[in-house]
């Protein structure tokens, strides 16, 4: 997968996007990550990139030409073969969730737009941006953060990123439950114990204890998120002697 | 503010808490923001953090001893007048938003524990967490990125953050309605052109303009931030215009 990341804080991905995983992708080849200051791309003498926004208001906007320059010199450089989507972050968007990732991980090339300041003009948006993304309910300084959280949620879904397949199969077996506790060695920490079905070594049964673990922390913190699953005949059971034991 | 991140990647905040705004708070000693590296903490020979979970399942889990341990150091350091809240970031969390950041935003010391791999012992959490939250509905490589972005918007907060106090207040006078269309010079972009009203100078028609066009996004993009929303008498019979207008 190509992507092409717009932004006047190159340095803010150092971190996020060169260690763990996501470098294991771009060391594999798997991902092909790209850079572009939008500020190279500014006309003028002295490389502006923002402006105060017309009819007032606090803070600065960046400016349409070097965004769209920077954007068309971008698109210059992915195969005319492949299909490319712009993704802005800002908290207009449509909100990111696990099945956008899903989404996404299966596209070839990906552009991001970082807006900062108080944002952008419009026009960017307008006429560039194919899929306008928030990543959550709240005020970030920048779009350099949304998008570096995108990315790895996307880069790790992506055949080959992470070690074993597996890890992935088994969160979409649990798709919009609550991850079950999980407990590793010792046995007894400092007088805190784990619980005695994970040390059976029967599996029927520590599926069993899990699923409803699952289940009933879903119900207790996210029973919007319930209405999602797939439930089975038991997970049926278990939530009305939940409800009738309240 | 007081902030310490039990972390096994301090490498991965370098960028985005090294930049830009939360730089500067820094720089202002307004924020005190500490990296510890867990694995500092282990009492193995091979300074191992983490083990196979109980009861079978991929991946690997956080031990319990390095995490316990290094946030009892770092408690310690901590003046005892001040209240401490320990932040976990999972998908299991309540979900962050605004009112969330506003809160955090005036606490005076925060623990972030960031989890990786599969996650942590869960007698971690019970014990040492007192807040156990989620960015959003999508799984990502580990904590280390959500804990930068609920950094980013609780420090934006601080006041003395942000240079200008008016552009945190203007956003408060329109929460929860997603924010109107913004442009900046110059008035005719290779032919694309900014609204006139924006360029009229009356001051009135602008503020209506951007309210309406705030209340026409939210109710098209997010009607159920829309309920949240304090409307006035004009707002409602705006909407009440859309409606019938549909």
């Amino acid at each position: 997968m190509i992507i092409k990341i717009l932004t006047l804080f190159p340095e803010m991905f150092k971190g996020p996007l060169d260690t763990s995983i996501i470098k294991n992708a771009q060391d594999k080849e798997i991902l092909d990550i790209e850079y572009i200051n939008i500020r190279d791309y500014a006309n003028n003498k002295h490389k502006k990139v923002d402006d105060y926004p017309y009819g007032g208001g606090s803070g600065m906007l960046m400016t349409a030409q070097p965004v769209f320059d920077s954007h068309a010199a971008v698109l210059a450089q992915i195969p005319s073969s492949k299909k490319v989507r712009t993704i802005y972050c800002s908290p207009k968007g449509k909100i990111f969730n696990q099945e956008m990732a899903i989404e996404l991980s299966k596209e070839e090339a990906l552009v991001f737009i970082c807006g900062h300041y108080e944002g952008v003009d419009q026009r960017i948006i307008d006429e560039l941006v194919t899929d306008e993304i928030s990543i959550g309910d709240y005020v970030l300084t920048g779009g350099e953060l949304p998008t570096a959280v995108i990315i790895d949620a996307i880069a790790r879904l992506i055949p080959g990123v992470l070690g074993q397949k597996e890890s992935y199969e088994d969160e979409s077996l649990y798709s919009n439950l609550l991850e079950y506790p999980q407990y590793t060695r010792p046995q007894n920490f400092r007088g805190l114990t784990v619980p005695p079905v994970l040390l059976s070594g029967n599996h029927q049964e520590i599926n069993t204890w899990r699923r409803k673990a699952s289940i009933k922390l879903t119900m207790e913190r996210r029973p919007d998120l319930l209405k999602k699953v797939d439930l089975s005949k038991e997970d049926k059971e278990y939530i009305k002697f939940i409800k009738t034991d309240d």
